[in-house]
């Protein structure tokens, strides 16, 4: 039997086997605790918490690589560990196997100022590193709300709120280090700025969810604070009115820093829950950097666009403290809105689209949930066609989430009919499995190729982005082992 | 015998047939003409033709899928074909085969003004897609000089002068359409600007050089054409104060367009073929885009930081013709730079590194240059650290020839030790294929895997980025088919 059997008695022999050898080799760097076992696959959202069998903590490159090649030799899984904020199960054990905790490390190991570039280990969470550049002028830009580990962050090509100017992880990565399923180290790339040097094996891990290696180091581009920072808000009576103002935006060629959108129902959670007053209609939040001269002239050119569109209210400051009250309501979206219904668990989609398709990908789905009767915020990154709605259930009750599974379904078939995307930001993990063939057709076939080409044993993170079966030739790989 | 002994009875009696089968298919659109063969593997470069068997002209991806077919099954070489202006043997079929010719596929299939993005066949020509796109008040920003197929473009990771401020064609193709080497056609992503739907099956065809699958559509990235353009020019006693300048810029966060480095030897080669009379020292040409007032400030920006850096004679222009004429230089300095020997070759280094070694980098191979009596004018794209030295050289005399080869081996090794890559946009063909071994090493093991995965049987674009024999088991597997 293979992996895909996790408690035959010889998969369990194997097991103890190796959590034997890890445990000589790491001590008390080994832990088998359930507590922290179950701390290694805890999640905010509704997969189930699926436990390891052990979680590791390595110092270094080189605890990581003989972790994997223990785990290589029982063909037991390993699932890198940031700080297991990712929505999708990530960080879960189907089959078990060993979490590898990347808290250890953590370092900052070289920051080139002249370069606008840095060298950290994965462990490192984005404000951690931010506080480390503070004195160099410089900063990381990618910003996905959680205070996620950069580790993560990579393996998930996350962004969030800037990415409509400074890209995702997809473009901040410069070159990573990573230790492959049979525990070899490989560097994928330089610190120069380009490169024609061979496959891209950079861009193949970023987004690659732990499934071919685990990251070990990170070269990250970084850029410099701008010299000044403004900040913008306008309302809108009609959401198709506010998806206008960012398209005229983008095309406009104003390099906004943030275009971030809320729908009524999120401003309405927000003025409960922060005491706000905001006027509760559709928001549009934006964020300028550059010299002063130009940030207020990028302010100047949206408020134009935004009162040309039908927009309202537009106000803009470059005062630091109106500028954090502007954006409290957009960092306070998410628990304000688990505040509509009390109690209640949250989903949340991750759609897409071309901004062209915007507003009627929202406005379907305003009504598709109304017609379902769920209670569903929205806050998107405008800029990038990237919105979610936070789908608010009561666990509990098999019919509404039999009914959220439903609506998931028919929003991530709606955003990928409209070219668009099931993940923007958060990926595929093992709630969108499903979407990710219906998306990607012929080609998820060519991914799981890569996948058996550099992981046969099916040992890194099994089960995420194609299904614990769906690994085809690595498990008859297994089976023969066995 | 496989496909590495192309001259074996067997080998060339499937040749035969394959080409029977394809000259049934394709009717005309088949040549195998010695002067059409000769024309696909002509290059202005060292390296030595190596003329295909047949080249065809496919007018869809049907019919690239149906010729990719027919060559899998006879197992004979597919060798993509754009404009033929690569510089590093890329369109060589060093064990014959089909060239396939995508001039009849040169349509743009969509522009998505809304979206800023296009749909392109890969036959169209950049410089055929911005006249295309002259009315929409967009434009595809990748400009690599010579006027390349877009599909070409893409599977060698192009870039060019204003890549310090668009990025590459890794961060400009958005979507591919794919004929993989089983001649099944994939999509490797859709339109929305953000995905973390599965591996970045785009990221890696941009680059692959045609050894993975042949691209067939693009979907690119679209920018607004500028509201304004200035240009400026700079000169400097000393190369380093030219670095640091741009260095400053960069940093200080000028998102200047271009920023381009002519050496004293390249500057008195273009005065002299274009009749201009620059001052005979180190120039930066710059470029800035955006608002008038916004193009302005940046030029005033750098103005200051070349002053503070050593530089003279800074003048700026947003009169298309002041700008026209700035850049002349810039445009022929390819032409001007061969006067400097007529009758010579001319060979083309691509090293590209950290900026912050840009200085040393440069300094260094002009000492180099001169102490091994080789005539070597710089252009290099300063702002990503990227620079070619054309190495003048008397092709027939072979001692010249195997200096230069002595040389760029040193440059390429220089290079890789200061963090960067001997190949900053030219890919690696069969020109590099030691050196990304030197720099990647351990890397190149994983790249050969994905390669054997997706191409069992080695038919696509053989020899370029590994070498013939380096296929291993894809040659095994066609030994054994045999």
């Amino acid at each position: 039997m293979g992996l895909s059997s996790p408690n035959s008695k010889s998969v369990i022999s194997a097991k103890k086997n190796a959590i034997g050898v890890l445990q000589q080799m790491l001590g008390e760097r080994l832990a088998v605790g359930e507590s922290i076992r179950q701390h290694h696959c805890h999640s905010t959202t509704m997969i189930e918490p699926q436990m390891p069998d052990a979680v590791a903590f390595p110092n270094n490159t080189q605890d990581v690589s003989e972790i994997v090649k223990v785990c290589a030799r029982y063909q037991l899984p390993v699932i890198g560990f940031g700080t297991g904020t990712s929505l999708e199960g990530h960080v879960n054990a189907p089959l078990g196997g060993v979490s590898v905790d990347f808290s250890h490390m953590n370092q900052v190991l070289e920051v080139n100022s002249d370069d606008l570039d840095c060298v950290v280990q994965p462990g490192i969470t984005r404000k951690a590193l931010n506080e480390h550049l503070r004195d160099t002028g410089l900063f990381f830009a990618i910003d996905p709300g959680a205070d996620a580990s950069l580790g993560g962050m990579a393996a998930t090509r996350a962004s969030g709120t800037n990415a409509v100017r400074y890209g995702t992880m997809r473009e901040n990565v410069l070159a990573l280090q990573a230790v492959m399923a049979d525990g070899r180290v490989i560097s994928t790339g330089q610190r120069a700025r380009k490169s024609s040097a061979g496959y891209d094996l950079t861009r193949l891990l970023v987004g690659s969810e732990g499934t071919l290696g685990l990251i070990t180091e990170l070269t990250l581009r970084l850029h410099g604070i701008p010299e000044a920072i403004s900040s913008a808000s306008c309302c809108f009576d009609d959401i198709r009115d506010a998806c206008q103002s960012v398209i005229d935006t983008i095309q406009f060629g104003v390099p906004v820093a943030r275009i971030e959108l809320l729908d009524e129902l999120t401003v309405k959670a927000v003025n409960a829950y922060s005491g706000l007053t905001l006027p509760e209609k559709t928001l549009l939040l934006l964020e300028f950097h550059g010299s002063s001269a130009y940030v207020a002239e990028q302010a100047d050119r949206c408020g134009t666009i935004c009162a040309d569109c039908g927009g309202s209210e537009f106000e803009w400051s470059a005062n630091p403290q109106d500028r954090n009250r502007l954006w409290q309501a957009r960092h306070d979206a998410y628990w304000a809105t688990l505040r509509l219904r009390p109690g209640a668990m949250c989903l949340t989609t991750d759609v897409c689209v071309p901004i062209s398709f915007l507003a009627d990908c929202v406005t379907q789905a305003q009504e598709k949930a109304r017609s379902f009767g769920i209670t569903a915020p929205i806050v998107g990154h405008a800029g990038d066609g990237n919105f979610h709605m936070l789908l608010l259930i009561d666990g509990d009750n098999m019919s509404e989430r039999k009914k959220a599974g439903t609506f998931v379904t028919w929003l991530a078939e709606l955003a990928i009919k409209m070219g668009g995307t099931c993940t923007g930001e958060h990926g595929v993990g093992q709630g969108k499995i499903n979407y990710l063939a219906k998306e990607m057709e012929g080609s998820v076939d060519w991914m799981s190729r890569v996948k058996q080409a550099f992981d046969p044993l099916n040992i890194m993170n099994p089960g995420k982005i194609f299904s614990v079966d769906a690994a085809g030739n690595a498990n008859e790989a297994i089976q023969l082992a066995h």
